[in-house]
């Protein structure tokens, strides 16, 4: 099951943190990709890709603003799951959408989501049902439809890799592949 | 067991929308306050406090740019718990750390976190050993810590509460009490 996360609304002033954020969680706790509404933000997309290219794996990035579009595309062959704190509680809901095979498409709102998103995704989920973050979200969402197997995940030809330690930093260097 | 989160160098101009998340993500997954270094910052605390105030429960914050003197008084009753990419990874301590009945501070860093912390602590722990967000790593961080206990959290006193919906949005509001 692949899958990859839809940001709604990202304004690059204001938002340009929390969708580093929010893209580097997605990316870490295993989707394979984002793409993001609102305004093009070189600069997002150039922090995210070089923590791709250091840290390794595959993570596409890319700005589409027409999400309806982008959500319509998905639900010929894949699931949308929609995270609101409005929405079903994750705990009850995640066991149906581990069993689907299909691919998913996360959608995490800004501030303002359009009130037609909520009829047009397969799930509206919450984690919780109080305010927090779509970072916070998003990484419970992950870990709990992985199931946790995404903490195995290997992030194949990176530059970097950090050897875990019990105290302190030891972090190996590899040389680019000519 | 009592969970403490302890932000380290906050600036308000950069960070003020990744701590708020961060304060709000402890609150929404079960610690019961958080302290932080850097530059106090009223407007955070001030957010904060209204989402607790509204949503309910328990949540205290204050600023105390001295973290080696909370984490030494800490110490005394309690343990600590570095979260770092550098660390040992979650899933392999999360068992020792669930099984100690001691409160707990969580030792959140920003972008340059002093090197002497990664001897004070008890635990140094990599939620994933890739960079992402001190949001979803101290929000999974607390899902495993809890077991999902805290989706089951009641905070009290709110004066919203989310009526859980499969489509669309339902909040019940209550009279502040007299």
């Amino acid at each position: 099951m692949a899958v990859h996360v839809l940001r709604l609304g990202h304004r690059p002033t204001r938002d340009k943190r929390v969708t580093t954020h929010l893209f580097l969680a997605a990316r870490a706790f295993g989707a394979s990709g984002a793409t993001y509404t609102g305004v093009k933000d070189p600069s997002l997309e150039e922090t995210v890709n070089d923590v791709v290219l250091n840290w390794g794996g595959q993570f596409s990035i890319e700005f589409n603003d027409d999400w309806r579009g982008s959500i319509s595309r998905w639900k010929r062959g894949g699931k949308v799951v929609h995270l609101t704190m409005y929405g079903l509680p994750l705990q009850r809901v995640i066991p149906d959408i581990r069993d689907d095979p299909s691919d998913i498409l996360v959608v995490v709102g800004g501030k303002k989501v359009p009130g037609d998103i909520y009829g047009m995704v397969d799930w509206n989920v919450a984690v919780t049902s109080q305010p927090h973050s779509e970072v916070s979200a998003l990484a419970v969402f992950l870990h709990e439809l992985f199931e946790g197997r995404e903490f195995e995940k290997v992030f194949e030809d990176s530059r970097l890799r950090v050897v875990p330690q019990e105290r302190g930093k030891k972090v190996k260097e590899f040389s680019p592949k000519v």
